[in-house]
């Protein structure tokens, strides 16, 4: 337990019976008494203080009238300037445009840059909201796999662009195999994006959490990104804000905004975030650092302790993952399916996983599963110990 | 002033500072200052207190995790006791869906239910919101003209439909006419749609705005409605509750809901309704019975307040709405366009009007202006003093 951080993380500071009534998507909301979710990517921990005063202060003024369509003034400026510091970048609040949450992002950016029959080329495995965006679209998507931290044959990946193709979908870091990647990869992503002409829908909801010595880069960060790239960002992630359902998509300029708010409806108020959620995330953004940074070395740590004990489970192999809160380990030489394992560890160790379906990641994650290490230490411990005893190799 | 309410909403309790900083949509913030919206459905009063505290009590329990798909257990059941209770009838809960808005919803509906070529019918004019959502849905309208109180003629009603209409589109109490349908002519639509095997689209926002001796009768009331009605409800006309983003629709059965949250996307958390929105919806429906009945009665005496000066403006012809809190007074006998008279208006009375342009209400809005009444007395004496000082006529 050395490295064991000493934050507000640690010792336990939740509420489980709190988490019994909110925490849905597979969590414990939705489990037997009794059953640790490791399941859904959403902290136990509650939000930030400074997020609960800034919505109580704003609800002291009294209105909850309709908010502009590209989200409140406040909130653009903040998401820019939050973004641009944090990323060494230049993002005008002009070019922001508020969504009720990543996944709803999503399926708008799909919407809105993609027509049917088009062609999305996403890596593999990868989280199923990129074919499920591109396919409320109507368009396709090719899967180029990757690990964890194999190099990528870049031959190969350019391979899989043909004329249907308008865009590539990167999730920065990425989930569930928590690769970060590099300077390097992201010029060569942008390269290929320049020379097919290729939009790169950059999901970077998972920034936040990078583990030293890791930094996160941001596909804007490379010069010449701004005028192909469609950033998407979450606050569901880093601030547990998951049922507040906001984030915001960068754009390259104001009149793709004007276009993206035409089309995703949110001028004629069918699209938009709530503006209570949108105060939620200015909060975060401007008033919650030293809690995030709390926060992630507690994800270090828990990254450290869960993955030394998994490596050891007869059949596991594992990566230590760069960034996210969720590991990924390899269990196919357990000889069971990811399915039946999961089920197993349902049943008898009363630990509830994600088992890596083709379904929800890709035919590359077969033979792996997904646990979150968004909890103290003290359940983390508790579900690695049933893990452990209940491990059917 | 005789019939002036004294209740909550008299004499003035409103913030222009707090709204020229909240309320958006062509409105406070949006207009230059000196400038009265009369313009979108949004109220000038902050939203109940009742709503206010159960957010802050909400807040007090720390989390805001991932909400179910088809919204919090207890959401749907207070729509569903809710709303039963109001228009005497039997909607369970597992019938209900949150949405983030009606706007939303009514696409989300349109798509589920419309394929690329389908038709809606709906009333012409009407909230453009139905024709949105059938064109994202790759549909078409066919439009039947109504006024505020002629007879429908049923023959030329059933006349436009055709084998490619699969819905009725529905808006009770009718925005922008005010008028509320009666049971009979409910009947006469339900039979339509039995007679054809369409969907009813009842689009019902309006429904807690119907003034004395009116009553709101819901299409669900209707006897053999229940498996062919989608009904749309929202919280932004009865509780100025437009930037929670929060209603709900009620489909036949829960495999409806079901189907709905596949098509949708709610059930991959690309579609849904924040849970503080629908914490302040719950609040709204339990909490605030009281000052929904002032409200209503604050409207009315607004209604009759501003319909008895407005027909005395020349070449103005007006009726006087059992519902809703918009005006639609015919302008046409001015001479005046809409769009002309609407900019006259905002420029020399300093007042903002909705202009009933094709484009907002379908063609039979032309000669027509919108106005909102849902402010305190002395604004709307005000923004009358100045409309007959500027009237060009």
């Amino acid at each position: 337990m050395s490295n064991f951080s000493k934050n507000r993380f640690c010792p336990t500071e939740i509420n489980q019976q709190e988490l019994r009534q909110r925490a849905y998507n597979q969590r414990w909301a939705e489990l037997p008494e009794g059953t640790i979710p490791l399941t859904a990517a959403d902290p136990d921990f509650p939000i930030p203080e400074a997020v609960q005063d800034s919505l109580k202060e704003y609800l002291k003024g009294g209105y909850l009238s309709y908010g502009p369509p590209a989200g409140l003034p406040e909130f653009r400026e903040a998401a820019a300037s939050r973004f641009s510091a944090r990323d060494g970048i230049d993002l005008s609040a002009n070019r922001i445009v508020a969504i009720d949450s990543a996944a709803s992002g999503m399926v708008a950016l799909a919407r809105a840059y993609l027509e049917a029959g088009d062609e999305m080329l996403i890596f593999d495995p990868v989280d199923f909201l990129f074919s499920h965006g591109a396919d409320k679209a109507g368009a396709k998507t090719a899967r180029f796999k990757i690990t964890a931290s194999d190099e990528i044959d870049w031959d190969l990946f350019e391979s899989l662009i043909n004329p249907r193709t308008k865009m590539i979908g990167l999730c920065q870091p990425h989930n569930p195999l928590g690769r970060n990647f590099t300077e390097p990869e992201l010029r060569r992503i942008l390269g290929l994006a320049q020379k097919y002409d290729l939009w790169i829908l950059a999901d970077e909801i998972w920034s936040d959490i990078v583990f030293q010595p890791s930094r996160h880069v941001s596909m804007l960060s490379i010069d010449g990104s701004a005028e192909r790239t469609l950033l998407l960002q979450g606050t569901s992630k880093s601030f547990g804000l998951a049922g507040a359902r906001i984030g915001f998509i960068a754009l390259p300029d104001s009149s793709h905004v004007e276009n993206f708010l035409e089309k995703s409806g949110a001028l004629y108020t069918s699209f938009g975030a709530a503006t209570l959620s949108q105060i939620a995330a200015i909060a975060a953004w401007n008033r919650c650092s030293q809690w995030l940074a709390e926060f992630v070395t507690h994800l270090q740590s828990q990254r450290d302790f869960a993955c030394e004990r998994l490596a050891r489970l007869a059949g596991v192999s594992i990566s230590k993952p760069d960034a996210t809160f969720v590991l990924f380990p390899d269990i196919s030489k357990t000889g069971w399916s990811a399915e039946a394992l999961s089920e197993h560890l349902r049943q008898y160790a009363k630990v509830a996983v994600v088992p890596g379906s083709e379904r929800w990641f890709g035919p590359g994650a077969i033979g792996h599963i997904r646990l979150s290490l968004a909890t103290t230490r003290d359940i983390l411990d508790e579900a690695l110990n049933r893990i452990e005893s209940n491990w059917p190799v």
